[in-house]
């Protein structure tokens, strides 16, 4: 019977496990040997297995080690492992694991949206046809290491040798430009039960991203030096609420990437999704990314959010939703619906 | 016996009949038919009365319906119905209706403030006088949308023509100047029980406005089109605590607010409020705004503040103390009190 | 037999007396007489101690009236009196006492966060060698007001003398330059039991400074005048959580931190400290100060953080952590480990 749940060592590990020890499932953490010592702090984690390098779990005595285990699956997962390598794990992996690939895809991740009918960034096609301010992203889910804004091709041009140069980016690296939306950012935290049909939103993160956020804190006079090295990388997170007027239109773009994601990738997304976009000037919303699972934002609210309060009357993390929603599939003997 | 709370779906309603339900008091929305689906999700609302439109409830029919119960007033109360529209609402309203008028004429708010004696920014008279950066604003709680920057006449006049041409500002608005204090923007939630005639400092929260928000992610060299654009729609907050050094005064505003409000709009402030202000960098606090209600900013709180924590042993949002003050109030028989 | 805990009425009190209370301890304030009205609406401080200057304390007359008490220290006890003056106190102090001195002088402070080999700034030894971006600090822990920008010796002496016309910096003020790093502020926030040999890392806050925060929302174009003025005066804090990926070198760090207070400072550092520093676009951690006793910013935690509730299953601020220290020595009869 499967009783266990398993992640990997990194992410929102101490997120899951902790949610799922609450929950009263065993927990099993995939750790990196460099990471134990971090990892052994923490007393609900029922057992650790070491691994020199995560793709070892694509090794077939693996699926034994973590017999009656369910993995959860996050970022680490999708950032170490390609999907073709994901899809041929051969153990059970919480939520529906094809549709991992149209979060790391970024013509797929387009057409996902497009179908729920969320607006999206306009595409830029070449960097000659760049006249507004426009962010250059490259595939797969790097955190934003390596992202760069330009308003015109001249600027594309030397900032792209600048990070070429630092190796931030590769020279072969797929690059995508999407118009630049400012306004307020928000990472939307879903979860969707397809045993009850019941989409739940269960918080709003912002993130904190190294050194575009030092910006903010640079006198337009002083930012001369700065400017050429601007990037992306997600260092951390922190909680939000959203005007209570935005939250019909929040559980409805929710609803609708549940019904897309239904008709393209069967049977559709199976618990934690996120939605990441901005609110322009007008409080219109824009979705330039998703994420098909768990996202790192969701660590903000270990604790329970203030969305998650207005629903359990416990301490509700995404983390102990997943759990949750294992251990009760479990008791009704429908696991099937909620695993791939 | 009045055992109900009722209020507007929209703003705070869900922090309100949330901390209503904790309190054991019955639960009543008046909702928008195309909000039903929203609000339907949640639980601890006992009773949902759908609307075409939020002034219905000026009609006599209402008063029956909403026979036993007390209306809670937030901000779109205020920004659909008119200060008259307000004070003929046939439903027994928490707090002090009448001074509702005053947060929404500017003139009137300003006056208050003075009478406080909480230090205000300087008032420009006309767009010629501009002669250091200031902010316009328009009248009523319309949430920032349409406000603007200007350093001078010119470009007061460029960007009022480019919000008007946007149709964000109608030509016919009356528009307000203000100096702009650069700080750090606080909104300091506040509760006055005029039953036990003690004031409850239960938290702080930062807002998120669209576009302004974006702006300090966008290099200067790359501001130009954005510029042009920037207004202060507000979409969300997030939580704040302030240097315990300042505590003591923040009190004092309070209550030098309270005594104020006693002297010009008998009988003075009753249960939320909030005053929306700027720490200079010498830390001196100067207050542009107040709200003579509940802000939307408590919903970063549904779970509790660290300074309700060091008041209530229970998760105490601002919405449950305004219900538990409600019971109290009820079970004592000194309802008068705080209702009008 | 010791029992109460007493501290100083500002920066963290409230965070450290309710703290105590929910640990059982008995709870004393010295308080200076203008905030008396402050304190007296917490039911959690069992007595107020009233006082005309902090430095009363130092009189004969207070180890008398703090009999059976532990004086816990945190920034105001460091800004109000020298370090001398601090080490002659004849109450028992929690923590190791002779550390305070480390964090309020530059030269110690570099010494020892190189011995624990956590990267800092570069230090700029004269104006003259002022080339990129850097910050201008002065001595003690003044809590960031007077801090200044400047690119070049120029815009040094300009502002300098701008700062010192307004009385925010005194002429024979000591001053310390260093390299200035752009990217995501962090204060990383950790607890070391010397009598159980752990360290617990229980949270990260951001801070608000004045008017550096109010930049943000200025456009380029407009931002001349406030230029000149900018500074770092600290108004608040706000909660945060880091990448997980970042969380083994996080304790790492602290670890170092630890075992170098060990070698420099005898018994080494005990209890509450933090690391204050940025993460830059390479996710690269550099140290620009630390704080060898509790930091204000844990008071965004007085409900406990999603770190600490990785660790305990009750609302564990770092008030209350050092109070559970205190309370389980006591009962261990080892407390003299905790106390200098």
């Amino acid at each position: 019977m499967m009783k266990s749940v398993a992640t990997l060592g990194s992410h929102c590990a101490l997120q899951l496990l902790k949610g799922a020890n609450d929950e009263k499932l065993n927990t099993i953490l995939i750790c990196e040997k460099r990471r134990e010592r971090l990892y052994k702090r923490f007393n609900f984690i029922d057992k650790i297995i070491l691994v020199d390098s995560f793709n070892e779990i694509l090794k077939k005595e693996y699926s034994k080690k973590l017999d009656n285990s369910i993995l959860i699956p996050h970022g680490t997962l999708i950032s170490q492992l390609s999907s073709n390598e994901i899809e041929s794990i051969n153990i059970p992996i919480f939520g529906n694991k094809w549709i991992l690939r149209w979060e790391s895809d970024r013509i797929k991740k387009e057409k996902l949206l497009k179908k729920a009918n969320i607006p999206t960034p306009k595409r830029i096609l070449t960097p000659s046809q760049i006249c507004k301010l426009s962010i250059i992203k490259r595939d797969g889910a790097a955190g934003g290491a390596g992202y760069f804004l330009a308003s015109n091709e001249m600027e594309y041009k030397k900032k792209l040798s600048n990070l070429i140069n630092k190796k931030t980016i590769n020279k072969n690296d797929k690059l995508y430009i999407q118009e630049y939306i400012s306004g307020v950012l928000v990472y939307l935290q879903y979860f969707y039960s397809p045993t009850k049909n019941e989409l739940e939103f269960l918080g709003i993160d912002q993130r904190h991203e190294s050194n575009i956020d030092g910006l903010s804190r640079i006198p337009a006079s002083n930012q001369n030096k700065i400017n050429k090295e601007l990037t992306f990388n997600v260092i951390g997170n922190s909680p939000m609420v959203l005007r209570e007027s935005l939250l019909d239109e929040v559980y409805s773009i929710g609803e609708r990437f549940i019904e897309a994601s239904k008709k393209l990738v069967n049977p559709g997304i199976i618990g934690p999704f996120c939605i990441e976009g901005v609110y322009d000037s007008n409080a219109n919303f824009t979705a330039f990314e998703f994420s098909a699972r768990i996202v790192a934002g969701t660590n903000v609210y270990i604790n329970g959010s203030p969305y998650s309060a207005l629903l359990y009357n416990e301490n509700m993390s995404m983390g102990r939703r997943i759990a949750k929603e294992i251990r009760e599939s479990i008791s009704n003997d429908n696991l099937s619906k909620i695993i791939s």
